[in-house]
């Protein structure tokens, strides 16, 4: 159900020829009338068209919009004016089928960079699409968005009357393509548009900027926010029903995010990186991240093997402000270092007690920088022999 | 030869037992006299003891040292106060079976972090390698200093009376360890401290910021510039024989960059990446740096595959000053991105002609960003199964 769980909501996905394999690749979500919309986008400076399109739209309309039209198979990235074009065609034939304006859809595209969208294909597909729009499609369109993802990813929850839904696309790279995570999320909660773009940046974004498979930016992530309003009641910042819409917002947040790295690309274990006691948010945010992104850690990983140094090395290089001397480092419950220094015990036993936290489906490390304010969870992936098979064996 | 090649210095190599393999795993390097000497140092903020210790002796010397004892096996790195007072016994002892000052050699290691040296070991096998030092050394001191290198690296060249040699060890990094890039070169040039210092920093310090093998900074990263006045020259800046010896220094430094980039682990494509037309150099190096380290670069460069959308990934998630409509980008001399847009031809020939520049032994990537005056060039290699399989079977 994910994206129509919420009342006020019709989706469809249909298979129109985008992708080569013939899956499921144009999908529709829309709102019963245009409605509060809130967008998060890549901070990539090489965006592609129906990323601009998308941030041009939601700036004019204040933060309102009918809904999404999304294609998986091209990116529509690196295509210049022709590429800007068809996604102006693309949505505005799909909103005049919908009796809606030429304005009223936003656009996400996810497949392989600098490929002109197939627009024959797709403009042959919309009848279809808009006709097939039903308030149970949402998990069509959860299917019609993937790529080499292995599992379509949908969530839900409730807040009192609100209900939450939600879907993703994740953090497999298909070469010659690239990652591109497109999220959406939808709530029957009446609210203002400026009360969803908080919504959806104090619950949505922390999540999703947490996630590293490989410290590439797509020229495609979306994250994208709609409010219908169709379970007839307001929610206001400040008031009970906002604090468990709030909660409801991250819960399906969060499970999208698990979804998405339980399935990254040649994953076998998953990393849950902790910084604590850093100077500052933003310094925690550095050491998170390049803990999650180090290739030494990640593919210690993938080995199974604790491996203190690895943690320390990237700390230091983090950019962060750290004093080496007052880092302490857990592998699960164990403590691999200890003011900046490995206990030498560590090596006699060969580190067996972490060794068994490393070879955990899902690896935890706990990082602490000294007794500051800042902290941050990174969430990330290990690197097998499966991540370069599939982006290193495929040739175009 | 290499680093004996220039006249008033001997050096030896043994096998300490430092390393469980019984390979030659500690070197000594030493000038007929405490002579200048120069060190450029990991900028990671956790720093291994030696590191430390070196810089802390040149700053007191004024670019002053004997020489450099160096250890495989162990980093001496996170070993805390045990760490430093190790690296000062070893080298005091050392100093001391030479006649010398209790401060006058320098120190590094590689190897192990956080694993104690082995004192001693070390210590026993210290008048053996004083006893072995000779002016045919080089080659004995250059193996005893590399860990997971296939092959050690050794270069001389000449620059009219003056000779220059260097040797290093490499950007594999053996699991547990770090990679660890260790460079000594050396010069029978008469020279001032501030000369020396002045010359590693305009003909060393670029080349070897330029490798990039995964990202990662190695907390014992470390090169070192001795200059024995052997040759009983001077040079002074300015002059026709100051000129030649920048040269010399270089055509070493290049020679050693080159050795360590074709026996980066793994490595089965090097990668030459050059970016011009930058607003400033460090724009032109952050983008050069995010194309050679970017790991979907990396795995299209395994796989031979061209794929210009992953290159403008990572020149607009560089964090450098870009407009996506201004960037060009070549593969060997084929276009692959043309103000911003890969040309529609590219996908009809499956880029062919880019095809085979993306598989030859050296890749060679060019992107010009618009008409800065900015250029880098970065050096890297691709991601192959084999450097997962070096950082991540390895088990402790």
């Amino acid at each position: 159900m994910s994206v129509t769980f919420p009342r006020g909501f019709r989706a469809a996905g249909v298979a129109a020829g985008m992708k080569p394999s013939g899956n499921p690749d144009l999908g529709l979500l829309v709102a019963d009338a245009p409605c509060p919309a809130a967008g998060l986008f890549t901070t990539n400076l090489v965006q592609a068209a129906p990323v601009r399109l998308s941030r041009e739209r939601l700036a004019a309309s204040g933060g309102r919009a009918l809904g999404v039209l999304v294609n998986s198979g091209q990116a529509n990235a690196a295509t210049g004016p022709q590429g800007e074009h068809d996604a102006r065609v693309a949505t505005a034939r799909a909103a005049e089928l919908l009796g809606a304006g030429p304005d009223d859809l936003l656009a996400c595209s996810t497949g392989v960079i600098g490929e002109p969208l197939h627009m024959e294909r797709l403009l042959d597909a919309l009848p279809g699409l808009v006709s097939s729009l039903s308030e149970g499609g949402g998990s069509a369109f959860a299917r019609a968005i993937i790529t080499t993802d292995t599992l379509s990813k949908e969530a839900r929850a409730e807040a009192g009357h609100f209900r939450v839904g939600g879907c993703a696309k994740g953090v497999g790279m298909i070469a010659p393509d690239l990652a591109t995570m497109l999220v959406f999320v939808t709530t029957d909660a009446a609210l203002a548009p400026g009360h969803l773009d908080r919504l959806a940046r104090a619950t949505l974004e922390p999540r999703f900027e947490s996630l590293t498979v490989d410290g590439c930016r797509s020229t495609n992530d979306t994250v994208l926010a709609f409010a219908s309003g169709g379970s007839g009641e307001a929610a206001e910042p400040g008031t009970a029903a906002w604090g468990a819409l709030e909660e409801a917002f991250a819960d399906v947040g969060e499970s999208l995010l698990q979804q998405l790295a339980h399935d990254a690309e040649g994953v076998t274990h998953v990393l849950l990186i902790d910084v604590e006691g850093a100077a500052s948010t933003e310094d925690a945010r550095l050491v998170s991240r390049a803990v999650a992104a180090s290739p030494l850690v990640k593919t210690a990983a993938f080995g199974g093997d604790p491996n203190p140094g690895r943690i320390l090395q990237a700390v230091g290089a983090a950019g962060a402000e750290v004093d080496p001397a007052g880092v302490d480092v857990w592998i699960g419950d164990v403590p691999v270092v200890q003011g900046g220094v490995i206990p030498p015990g560590f090596f006699e036993t060969k580190g067996a007690a972490a060794r068994e936290a490393m070879q955990a489906p899902d690896v935890r490390i706990r990082v602490r920088l000294g007794g500051g304010p800042g902290r941050s969870r990174a969430v990330g992936c290990d690197l097998s022999y499966e991540y370069v098979r599939i982006n290193g064996e495929y040739t175009t």
